[in-house]
């Protein structure tokens, strides 16, 4: 494969006649001289096109009612909610934080979905106060936090309740969370679940829809979904036997695949909505049950392919019968996912896009840590000091997890459409680090 | 072990009569009252100890001119480093933002060394205006910088170059960096050190006191640190010998290990810097070198001891046959090291710190990612909604690695002296969260 094939990952991605990669159809090397590195690179018409393959997907192959809602935990911050409710999709939140981005951007509250397994009494009052559309209640001392300050407000609240249908999606552990060993939701198996259904219908400030599972992530194909929904399905049926409540909704989380490296499949994504949509309808007309509105929690899905991040090279280091280093002005600080999960990553020189490899390098990150690794053997072509080293598929778990180790400064945003640029978040100052200390 | 006992890991821990844990004497159910959870605790008293070891260490048993400089990376925030500069030390800075936070304490900029594997021109350039110290140098591209940008400000800086003597002191992967294969300094064993010491001799506007080395942290006695020794010092009386250059200085760097759990042995840093000293006086002897100053870097074996996180419990789970798991309203955003290492650390219940543990948990954090995990396994009295968790040895690489994912507000941070607190690094708001966001 040439380099040049290499760069084409995705659609979006392409090299321009001097050798440029090109990220949304704009210089990314223009970009990086324009606003500095590290620099985070989000193309919006990406993101438009990946919420409204999962919009249309789910309206056509999933019963009405259905919805997909963005996982805001993969890259939140104020200029994306527009973008996504203009694209007709929901959000989940993870915390009280989210909640506040999401709000702050005018997300409409009750399109917002509020996740988490260990919500605070503040984070519930404050999401109530919110009036967001549903919690995913995660445990037994939620439920009853969330009954009483629901009673104390006198409001009634809609969730779900977060289950876990034991399937084990064959991805890594750390990224895996519907196996009963979870910390995540309450166990079918163990008949835990049914009990904490069974007490939830007795609660009166709370509404419950119906079931939330999540199996994992980077999931390449439908069929751990039909397991799960298989499983969830059974359970609809099982507690409308047992206690006449019908669930109208069955939310079956995230975690659609993302290619981050050509070893990866493509995968469409409509055609496992059609067929897991199939699947569901099948089963509840085995099961004679009413066809639950289907929720799909897309994240990654939606931002990472659109992402990109932009740094220069600080230097290179050839150690004879070892290996080739190249340090980046940026790491562990911006992108944490090689550190924490040995993620796989595309990179490239970005400013010789279409230049042939002479070598493997390592592209090391400036914080003084050793596990400060962006990616390990990639083939360049000889990088030199003031370089610039694009690491493609970074739209999700990049600035959403990024530090200040080193008292580095966290790296701007620039959102790209119809070919031109926005700064949407901006550099970090020595300033903002010293905000906090007294 | 009684968990009584457990608790005392340090001399700076107890457990009061109503067995509540204290730090420094000061009850951490009260601080976790006071101030709110998450909560970062430092005891300062038990810095000021920790300092004065090395520095009394340093100067009985290491040659005249040799210090203790503190590696900032463990935990920076402006109030530390007036108690570093009291109590004798320097201080190394990993980046600008170190360097900026050190400088706005007031910390005399003469003691500063800069650290770094890809420092920018721009760092460079920031610290030449600073007037630090030393830089230690860790590449070619970096010595042509420095040597370019100190020509055009008309300064002749000190620095030190870092070298990699090849040794493998048996650490973790991610934290051992003087083996050959490393992303930091140049090794000798290639020849390359060499090359670039004889290249840094020429550079005007350089002047080159010596060299650095950093075999890695945790560890646990003198052996490796003698073993880097006598590599390094064979290396300056081959410098001495084949260009008439006599290094004045050699930095061992950081590493000596801290216990995080009653597994890790206890060690006295005194003995360990006394028999290195002695070993190192005895090898310049046989080298007929002089003896260079000897330069130590303790970060962790700092502050890590006098550090305490402090938690809430959100909620607890039995899964029948598998775990159980307490879920507290932090985890990996404030101490990210058992998701990136599997770090060990030592889990109590604050305000039931005597009484006996019932089963083993796992200390599950908040956020929406499988990964974030506190510990596992951890032998605890019956927890329950509103317990404090008191998580032991969280000075060094918490806050410093601590991120802001799922948007939640990095905790404060308070400090203890002579049994009273100080509020040194305020709770993150909502609105610090959106301060870039445009």
């Amino acid at each position: 494969m040439t380099t040049r094939e290499r760069a084409m990952l995705h659609p979006n991605y392409s090299v321009d006649d001097r050798g440029h990669f090109c990220i949304g159809g704009v210089d990314s090397v223009m970009l990086a001289k324009k606003y500095g590195t590290p620099l985070y690179v989000l193309d919006e018409d990406a993101v438009r096109r990946n919420c409204r393959t999962y919009y249309s997907s789910v309206k056509k192959h999933f019963p009405p009612g259905s919805t997909a809602i963005y996982a805001s935990k993969a890259l939140s911050f104020k200029r994306i909610y527009p973008v996504i409710n203009e694209e007709g999709l929901g959000a989940d939140v993870a915390s009280a934080g989210e909640l506040y981005i999401a709000k702050s951007a005018g997300f409409p509250m009750e399109k917002i979905l509020f996740h988490g397994n260990g919500k605070s009494e503040a984070d519930i009052r404050f999401a109530l106060e919110c009036s967001i559309g549903c919690f995913v209640v995660d445990n037994r001392e939620e439920l009853d936090t969330l009954n009483r300050c629901a009673g104390e407000m006198g409001i009634r609240q809609k969730i779900q309740l977060r289950l876990t249908p034991g399937i084990d999606p064959h991805t890594f552990d750390a990224v895996n969370t519907g196996k009963i060993d979870s910390k995540f939701g309450t166990a079918i198996a163990t008949g835990q679940a049914f009990s904490l259904t069974s007490y939830a219908l007795t609660l009166r400030n709370l509404d419950l829809q119906g079931f939330h599972c999540h199996i994992g992530s980077q999931i390449f194909d439908d069929r751990p979904f039909c397991d799960a929904a298989d499983i969830m399905l059974d359970y609809i049926a099982t507690v409308r036997d047992k206690t006449g409540f019908t669930a109208s909704v069955l939310n079956l989380g995230g975690g659609f695949a993302v290619r981050y490296t050509h070893d990866d499949p493509e995968i469409s994504i409509e055609e496992n909505i059609a067929r897991l949509g199939s699947h569901i309808m099948d089963r509840c007309g085995e099961l004679h049950i009413p066809v639950p509105a289907i929720i799909l929690e897309p994240g990654r899905s939606i931002v990472a392919d659109a992402g990109v991040t932009l740094y220069t090279v600080e230097n290179v280091k050839t150690i004879e019968d070892y290996k080739n280093y190249v340090t980046v002005d940026g790491g562990m600080a911006d992108n944490p996912r090689y550190a924490l999960y040995r993620s796989p990553y595309t990179v490239l020189i970005a400013n010789r896009a279409a230049a042939n490899p002479d070598a493997l390098y390592t592209i090391a990150g400036r914080c003084c840590e050793s596990g400060d690794m962006i990616q390990e053997d990639v083939p360049l072509p000889a990088p030199q000091r003031g370089d610039i080293a694009a690491v493609l598929v970074t739209g999700a778990y990049n600035y959403s997890m990024a530090s200040n180790y080193n008292w580095l400064c966290r790296p701007a945003l620039v959102m790209l459409r119809g070919g031109t640029e926005t700064l949407a978040i901006r550099h970090e100052t020595f300033a903002d680090l010293a905000a906090c200390q007294l």
